[in-house]
């Protein structure tokens, strides 16, 4: 099967199986020939819309589990992670400058997108601060106070609100959301299936 | 890494999930000297404990991925799947079955388990009927009135009363949930990570 069609590829900042499939999923749809479209949402209004929560808020026993699994599965899935004392967090910062920088540079905006994860995850940082999403940016070079207006402005706050409902629109529930050529996929442990899927147009 | 204590592998008979993993779990154990000791449970009361809800019966969107995401799982893992039409359903007749058989041949009570997981989700059987429960085990040579008998014993009810409270102990949630020299690993889709842990010992 050829298609050109972008991968969609949903996430929430805050998630750590997201973290772990946005290591994963570009190179995984680059083997296949295959690119991806990533879009940062907010699970907050996510559960909010349909009654759901996120993993370390649910029973202790399912928190407790989940918390292990996180960095079991970053084990296993060969990345660092360590997890965030700030947890679960604010992310409209990040993702509306994930938006931004991808009106310029979708490359940029991806780099910029595993620096945020990689900030939370591995280096324990409270990206739900805007100086924190600043400070990431301009170290890879792009301006800050461009980024410090862009983070407040309509057009960015209304894309990312968009954003959010396109996502409930196609079913999105969760964190991590991969659909692919109309088939979903949710969690970072679906990427096997994802991979069987690319290699062979579907099982 | 050697050691003789066997795996735990909790399960409810209307887990589709749990199915899947019945089918893998004892082969994938061998592979590595290792032994399972299958404790069939009730969701419904664990989840009242937790405060949890069947995957098909939480918001329509994961719901519907959900039914989705049984059959796809069952394909990737090379194995049949019918969504059965009485679901999510009572399997208290089944786990007492279960348990009066392992006090007499594990590896007949494992059979019976498999046949009644395959029953209703291969064969769209209802198993919450005891009739049917008993059926699947007579066709494994199991003497008939022994076996209609001893699911009504406050012994066997006692047992399976008994295995839920141990499984809510040991901090299972859900279903499938297997535990390996203190790890535990939650659903279907940790048997890669299952296998990785029995081949190198812990990652």
């Amino acid at each position: 099967m050829t298609t050109t069609q972008p991968i969609d590829f949903w996430f929430d900042f805050s998630s750590p199986y997201g973290y772990l499939l946005a290591e994963k999923i570009d190179a995984v749809a680059a083997k296949y020939g295959r690119t991806v479209s990533w879009h940062p949402i907010l699970l907050g209004i996510i559960f909010q819309a349909t009654g759901s929560a996120p993993l370390t808020l649910q029973n202790p026993a399912k928190a407790s589990y989940s918390l292990h699994d996180f960095a079991r599965s970053a084990r296993f899935m060969g990345l660092p992670y360590q997890h965030p004392t700030n947890f679960p967090l604010a992310t409209q910062n990040a993702a509306r400058g994930y938006y931004w920088l991808a009106g310029q540079d979708v490359g940029l905006a991806k780099q910029f997108a595993l620096a945020a994860y990689r900030a939370l995850f591995v280096d324990n940082r409270d990206i739900s601060a805007p100086e924190t999403v600043v400070e990431i940016a301009t170290n890879l070079g792009v301006d800050r106070s461009s980024l410090e207006t862009a983070l407040q402005t309509p057009e960015i706050k209304a894309r990312l609100k968009n954003e959010v409902d396109a996502a409930l629109q196609a079913g999105v529930f969760g964190s991590p959301h991969v659909l692919i050529d109309g088939e979903p996929f949710f969690g970072a442990d679906r990427l096997p299936q994802i991979e069987q899927w690319l290699k062979t147009g579907g099982f």
